[in-house]
Parts: structure tokens; sequence; C-alpha cells
């Protein structure tokens, strides 16, 4: 076997599809949001940033960055160790509890990623309890799908936020079975919600087990940023509440919330919670700063609205097709791998924006996108120029104009 | 099914097996490694450190925190996103030429943590090279073992650091089909060391893609903190080499390193690397600062071993048994767990000492062990220290002395 040679032959089948993927090298600068250098090629020059998940600008806020000096300066960099062995700090504890009521749970749990909270929890929870089926949404997260994946537990997808084909699939079920629903609030691509009260009502009916990702929601809806489910006043009705430290509050983890048996459970059984070194005190400590400001504050979260209005109503005025959804993620439709990423390289060329083309596997085929996610920081003249940009553009590529 | 029910009775019986896992609630103390505030019963107070895994200190070096402060102060928190959308920070970049560098490779690809860098390039590898059989050391790492479990590959165990027994299992195997062999280099619980040159030449015999885990060898071996793939010369004949940035680096991350292509593949390919928000700069620019800082420098590694000695000598002297190995890792066996946890909290609370228990399934039951690693940082007063209080309770309690 030539390993070399099947690398290669497998990279340059991704170039014809035009899906591969180059990384933009960016330098963020604190307290300059959305600004940004791209060491492109060129040599290094100034880009505002269009598609950060850094929602609410949170990684530069001062809060956020005063916590981090101080953990550094307090606690040094990292924790030396597993959370069993010598790597439980301070922080984490502080950081659970808050977590915890947050989403008004008994307990949270901390892992190293977004992604390995739901892997770990779900790949535990499914291929521990015995006999269990998980019922999960035709579009969950990779991290979700590999998860109920690697439980080899029986699973059933229902269809993407159908709470009447979640029922069907449900009532064909051995009522005996223990049962999982697998599901997101804001679903990052299209920006849909999910129907998240009429899938309690269902568990309940039941006797389902609720799992709910809220990673491009916490921080975000609800009077707390405690998201979609504090919202719409559901919480307790959710038997486990997954998110990220890595989006609205700007540094880098994940977790889960739920009862405390539940994170015990997760806490003495996950495998990728056991065995890996746990979070530096620097990033529990700016999560800790992050989350505290925005159960306050709710400034940014106004403003973050108002810039979405803003953008959808100049993207309409120009003719520029958005999916339309309830969230705060413009996705702007091209439906073409290649035309989607020429229409990313000039806007980085030409206007200096940067905006990631998205294509397979992020999200189906022929449905690539620009997904544009505006902050509290982008200015009115920030959006003039971007919708400029796109317009430019979409007469010069002579694209389809919206209605 | 009462969910809340199951999860108590599986927490009960943990319990009843004296295996259930009390976290040490710890606030690292920049400037005084390995002395740390613990938060236990009776209010904070302090301890000293002899299970961590910041092998070398550089948990608190200046050269890391001037570092990690000065990328705070430049990029902010966290990156904001997927190293695919927005998230690729400069100091990625510079980190994996760095690290390409440290092992002599063309490339290195980060991940968040070295249980993803495993479990991610393992998963993909073996599910995606057609026919691919794995064959894995009967003691690898639980990130390795779920790796190749999820990628429902054919696997082979063959006997711990065993030549012959690979050898054999080679035999026996179609030689069409494409191999790929996963082993460590230290393993971290009896602190032995992998036959990495006969499993190279095995490999080479047989066509096998070679696969090495150095997460507790780098920083600590090799001239410039390489490994043992480094210190025996033996970097070029390893086609993946693994590693961390949690434990003599010091923050948190995991990273492959490997030819371009194979980096490339696994950077187009591996879930767990493109779906999850990238490491913060603050993180990057620390490993940075930790793996330059110890290419060039001995003196940490020196000091170590001096350390490693200087304990070992003293145990032998108060006849406190431990297991003899060529590394860095002091294993002082118990082979109970409830003796095992009794040795430790007596430890806390009568000596200030914190060295947690390690049990099933860590290392297998009845080898339950106190798990002692001396750094450059522990002076002779706090190996005395410790030995006296070891030797204390090994009295107190009976236990058998080592000839
Ligand atoms: C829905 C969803 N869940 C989980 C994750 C993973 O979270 P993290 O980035 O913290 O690994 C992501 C993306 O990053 C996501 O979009
Ligand atoms: C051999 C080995 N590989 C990988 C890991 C995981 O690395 P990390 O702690 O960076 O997740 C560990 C332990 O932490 C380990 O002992």
């Amino acid at each position: 076997m030539d390993f070399e040679s099947f690398f290669r032959e497998e990279l340059s089948q991704l170039r014809k599809e035009g899906r591969y993927r180059v990384f933009a090298d960016l330098e963020r600068c604190a307290g300059r949001f959305p600004r940004a250098i791209f060491h492109g090629g060129g040599g290094p020059r100034e880009v505002t940033v269009w598609c950060s998940n850094d929602y609410l600008g949170m990684g530069q806020h001062p809060v956020v960055l005063k916590a981090m000096h101080e953990a550094l300066d307090g606690c040094g960099a990292g924790t030396g160790g597993t959370r069993n062995i010598a790597g439980t700090n301070h922080y984490h504890v502080l950081l659970e509890r808050e977590l915890a009521d947050l989403h008004g749970k008994e307990g949270a749990l901390l892992f190293n990623s977004g992604y390995m909270s739901n892997w770990a929890s779900l790949s535990t929870l499914a291929s521990r309890i015995p006999g269990c089926i998980v019922l999960t949404d035709a579009l969950n997260h990779a991290s979700m799908i590999e998860g109920i994946r690697h439980s080899r537990a029986d699973k059933a997808i229902f269809a993407h936020n159908d709470a009447a084909d979640l029922r069907r699939k449900l009532q064909a079920m051995d009522p005996a079975r223990p049962k999982l629903i697998a599901f997101e609030s804001v679903y990052s691509m299209d920006g849909d919600i999910a129907p998240v009260a009429d899938f309690c009502d269902i568990a309940e009916e039941f006797g389902a087990m609720t799992y709910i990702d809220e990673v491009h929601a916490v921080g975000l809806y609800g009077p707390r940023g405690g998201g979609i489910s504090e919202r719409d006043g559901l919480s307790h009705r959710l038997d486990l509440i997954e998110g990220t430290l890595a989006k609205s509050f700007s540094v880098m983890g994940g977790y889960i919330t739920g009862s405390a048996a539940l994170c015990d459970y997760l806490r003495s059984f996950a495998s990728g919670f056991i065995f890996s070194s746990s979070l530096p005190p620097t990033l529990a400590a700016g999560a800790l700063a992050a989350i505290r400001h925005l159960k306050t504050s709710s400034v940014e979260r106004d403003r973050q609205r108002d810039r979405v209005q803003t953008l959808r109503r100049r993207l309409d005025e120009a003719g520029i097709p958005h999916l339309p959804n309830p969230s705060h993620i413009v996705p702007v439709m091209v439906g073409d791998a290649v035309r989607c990423k020429q229409i990313s390289d000039e806007m980085l060329e030409r206007f200096s924006i940067y905006v990631q083309p998205i294509n397979y596997p992020t999200v189906p085929r022929g449905t690539e996108r620009l997904r544009i996610t505006p902050t509290p920081l982008h200015s009115d003249e920030d959006i003039e120029t971007l919708v400029q940009a796109l317009s430019t553009i979409w007469g010069a590529l002579g694209l389809q104009r919206a209605a």
C-alpha cells in the first residue's frame, strides 16, 4: 500500500470538486474587532471579518481579558492534568456552578470543546443505558452524529425540526425501551430554530430523555443568555442542555448541564472527559467573566439584533438573496462550490472583506453559501461596504437577484 | 425508564467498589509550583503537588506566561471559529511550523486536545484507508482505543511492547491489505518505553504505516525535546508522531506531525478537526514559547532526571515499593482501590501532600497505585517530606516494605 499516493489522490479529488479548503491565516486584533490582519499572498493587510462566531465580540471585552490576565498571573498556563489527576482547578468549580445556574440545573460538567461534550455525552449515554434507542434530528451537528454512531445504539433519524415525524417514529417503537431525543435549538447553517416545546411535549408523552445542543444560542437568547430553552421557559423540561464556551462566550471549551446524577454519571463514565487534560484556568476564567457579564447585560444582544435587521433590510434593497429565518444568522445562498469560493475570493481581494465559503460536508451539496454573522461591533458603514461589495460582484458575475 | 435511578445506581456501584472519584479542587499558584491551594473541607490550605503532568513546571515559566499575556493583549480571548471558518489564527500557523520542525516532519496539525488528536486521526485513517487493519498495543491509551473502535476497521491487539507478537500477528495477515501499527513511546502508568526501533523494522518489512503517541515524552526526551523518536534517531521512520500541548508544554491542545500529504489529508477529512472551534491564540502562543525554550534548554530535563533518581534512591532506602522503569514516572504500587484512596487521603490530611490514587479503568484492577511525577521544582526537602510521609503511613497501615 502506497499511503502517500492514496492521501494525494483523495486530496486532488477534493480539488476537482472545488471543495479543497484553504484556511485564511488571520491575526485577530483585540480592541479592533471586526478588523483583523490577513496574512495572505501579498503581505499582511487589514480585513473586516463577517463570519465570526464570536457573535457578541466578547473575545475583546475588557471584563473577559482582565479575568484571563488575572488567572494567568494567579494560576499559570495550564492545569497539568486530567480533572481527576491534579487537573481540577478552582476556576472549573466556579464555572460549573455558574453554568448550572445559567440553565437552571443542579449540575454542569466541562469538556475541552463543544464537539467533545456532544460526542462524549451522547456516546456514553446511548451505549450505557441498556437497550437505548436514539432519535436524532436529520440535520444534527457532526459531533452529535459521531457520538451516536460511536455508541452503536439503535437509532432513528427524524425529519428536520419535524415534530409529527418524531411522534410517528416514537409510536412505532417498543414502549419499554429507553429513548433519547437529540436535537439542536438554533441550527447554525440555516439559522432556523427547533420547535422545542413540541419536542418536550412528545418526549414527556413517550417517557423519553431530551438532549438539546444550544451551542449557537447560549449568550444570545433568553434574558440572561440561557439560550432558546431559557427564552421559551423550557429549561426544566430538558434533561440535558449542551453548550460551547467558544462562540458567544468567546474562549474555548464545551459543557453539559442537567441533574446532579446525570452530570456525576458522565463525569464518572465518559472516556472523553476522564482521559483528557482539563481546560486551562485562563479559559475557565474568561468564560466565567463572559457568562456573568451577559447574564445581566443585554446591550450586546440588543445591538446584535439591530445589526442583523439592518443587514437584512439592506440585502433586500440590493436584491441579494438570503435565507429568511428567526435567528442571528444570515445565509447568502449561492448553490455551487466553485462559484461560492470565487465570490469569497473576490470579496477578500477587491474589498478586504472576509466571508468564508461554506460547502459540503458542512452543508448539503447544492446549498453552498456565504454565512454572514453580524455582531454588535459591525458599524453602519461596515454594512454598507459589505452590501456594496456583494452587489458589485453579483452584477459582475451576472448572478440572479432576489425579487 | 427511570433515567435518574439508573444513573444513581451505577454511581453507587462505583462507590461500593471504592473507585468513585472525588476531584481535588486545587488552585495552582504561578511562581510557587509545586505548591497549590487546596479547597477542601476545612477551608483553603497549601499543599505540595506530587502528581502533576506539568512535568517540567513550564506552566509557570516566565517565557510562557509572557507569550500568553502578549497574545491575549494582541489577539483577544478566542478565535471565534473553526479553523476553516474565521478560526485560523496566525499563532496556529507558527505553532504548526514549530511542531513540524520539532519532529523533523514536513507538516503538523493542531487539535483541541491530545485525546482529540488520537481519536480523530486514528478513526479517520482506519475508516478511510480501504481495507485497513489496525495493529494496536494492548495497553494503548483510551483515546487511541476509542479512535480505532470508532473506525470499525478490523484490528489485532498485540501483547504490550512485544515485537515478536506484533510480527506474528502481521505474518498471519493478508499481505495485500493496508496496515497501521499504533503504539505509545512512554506508557504513562508503568513508565515503560516501547521498543520503537524494533517496531519500525517490522513495519518496514511488512509495509505498514507507523503511528506513535509521544504524549508523555515530548519536551522530556531527545536533545531538543522531540521525544523518544528524536532521542533514538527514529523520527524519519515513523509516519505519524502524535503529541500533546498539555503536559511538558504546559497549556492544552494536541497535534500530529507527518508528511505534508498526511497532515493535509487529516486536515481535510477528520471530523473532530473540521467541526470544532480552534485553539485560542493564548494557548498556541504559550505552547510555542514552551517548545522553543525546551528546544535549546536542557536545564529542566537534567534537573528533572536528577529529581527522579533522588526520589527513587530515597524510596529504596525507606523500603517503599515502586515499579522500576527507564522513564521519569515513579509508580508506588498499592494493588487495592480502597487502600490506595486511604493512603492518598492520609497524605493530604496529615502531610499536606497531594498524590491522586490511580485506579480502574485508568489501570487494571489489582494494580492500583500512587503515580508520582518529580519535577525540576521539587526540592530535596520536598522529597524528604514525601518519603517520610509514605514511610509513616506504610508503618501505620502495616504495609509490606520492599526488600
Ligand atoms: C451545533 C454545534 N454543536 C457543537 C459544535 C462544536 O462546538 P465547539 O466548536 O466548541 O467544539 C458546533 C460547532 O463548532 C456546532 O455548530
Ligand atoms: C498516552 C496518552 N495519549 C493521549 C492523552 C490525551 O492527551 P490530552 O490530555 O492532551 O487530551 C493522554 C492523557 O492525557 C495520554 O496519557
